[in-house]
């Protein structure tokens, strides 16, 4: 696999990449970001994988998400992937809404004409785009984490659920906790794998805990004044399973933010040391 | 004097703020932000201006400055105003260049038509906007500093070297240290100012010093990856008149670092903590 390096840029003593490859999974040209820390010799560092949410890119994050200097601090590469297949070829929403098709890919397989071609962003994201940046980075494989916020704390939650033993952290800034049952979620799960209910569970992290699957320890921050909060990321519903099924788990509602990158960052760095202290324990 | 909010959220237990108002400088409508750090009481707080570069807005720095977690810890107010007059009524560059007029102030009141009537930064900067900071925000006008990047690194040290004892500190990164004799300096003070060299001394950090204008001590940050470093930047001049003048000056070249908000961001915090020792001391 061979990848375009679009732009490279020194921060933080390390370097922020950006790239694009021609991804297999998705059919199309994909985009990505990875911030590499100044380098102790030829270690190989762990690495986190960060999903964005609706309407983003990786540019969000990547400009926004004040993830450089704890990284460069605690020794993490930092990726963050697309949120969907884009391209004049690559159908979206019918409406042209912005939360369901292009930038809103909802990190699963599609079994649904038109989607099913182009929108495989679970497997893009857990399969294409980790081998190529253990083929391409300082990385050491044994040694991942996950976040992600929003449509991307959905994904974060649901692949870390999802694949016992490979992710030592999982964190979520304002996850969609419990896609079945709220209107982002049931527009996306219904127009990317159908209207039967059984196929969403597997995509859907309240549902895979009451499934059985299990996670040493989460992580969930979500503001109180998040517009989205009561409607759309019921992390209540989350943190009921997690007590039903004695996962432990921090959820923290922070006072007065919102949904935006102004409280992503804000707790950025206390996120990663999270991770930190569970990739080097 | 009264303005708009245009949006407010909470950010590093602090307040981002974006506003407009009516400018009787400009005579348009300009925007600014402002963040205010956690309040201790009624506490009046150091302000620090910072004048953003060529092409920016308000917004480049709010965005991508890396700037909160350091105010918020060092109890800081940051006020990042526009770099121009905005609007179709106001006059722009005949040929749409990036390096005048919209976007491109320089930092100056302009003399020359069609530009005088709206070009008149300089006292926006250091009149109409700290008049109204100080009406509407908890700033102590006692304990004032001011930095930029690029022009508005230029901005900061003319602006700086002119008001002796209004602000504490002064630093800038990649600034365009002695405009007069690079091509960036030369058509904007050319246009606003008209030929007249001697009109541009003012406007010149390198020139002000030679001119006899002093500052307590100054810090700038270059980056040796900058592509605009020989030709634009200069900071070799500035640090020779400094010398000549013995102002004390901390100039450093930064390895593999450009001219990006990924080196600003990256210096950020130190040179924040820079200000507070001087606005604190």
């Amino acid at each position: 696999m061979t990848f375009e390096t679009v732009s490279l840029n020194r921060s933080h003593g390390g370097t922020q990449g950006v790239y694009k490859h021609n991804s297999r999974e998705t059919g199309t040209e994909m985009t990505f970001s990875v911030y590499v820390p100044p380098l102790p010799g030829n270690a190989k560092l762990p690495v986190v994988w960060y999903l964005s949410g609706l309407t983003c890119t990786h540019a969000n994050v990547t400009e926004k998400g004040e993830f450089r200097q704890a990284c460069a601090e605690l020794g993490l590469i930092f990726v963050a992937p697309d949120t969907s297949p884009r391209g004049e070829a690559v159908p979206g929403d019918p409406a042209g809404a912005y939360d369901f098709g292009l930038g809103a890919g909802f990190y699963v397989d599609a079994t649904q004409a038109p989607f099913a071609r182009n929108y495989r962003m679970w497997s893009y994201v857990t399969g294409e785009l980790p081998e190529l940046i253990a083929e391409h980075f300082p990385v050491d494989p044994k040694r991942q984490s996950i976040l992600g916020h929003s449509m991307g704390g959905h994904g974060a939650l649901t692949i870390a659920l999802s694949h016992p033993g490979r992710y030592r952290a999982a964190t979520a800034f304002s996850p969609i906790a419990a896609p079945s049952q709220v209107p982002w979620g049931i527009k996306a799960l219904t127009g990317y794998l159908g209207d039967n209910k059984a196929r969403w569970r597997k995509h859907d992290a309240v549902a895979l805990i009451e499934d059985g699957a299990r996670f040493s320890d989460l992580l969930v921050d979500c503001g109180d004044a998040d517009p989205f909060l009561v409607e759309q990321l019921r992390p209540e519903l989350l943190e009921a399973a997690c007590a039903k099924a004695k996962i432990p788990h921090t959820l923290r509602l922070q006072t007065g933010y919102d949904h935006s990158y102004y409280f992503v960052s804000s707790f950025m760095a206390d996120h990663l040391r999270w991770h930190a202290a569970r990739l080097t324990a």
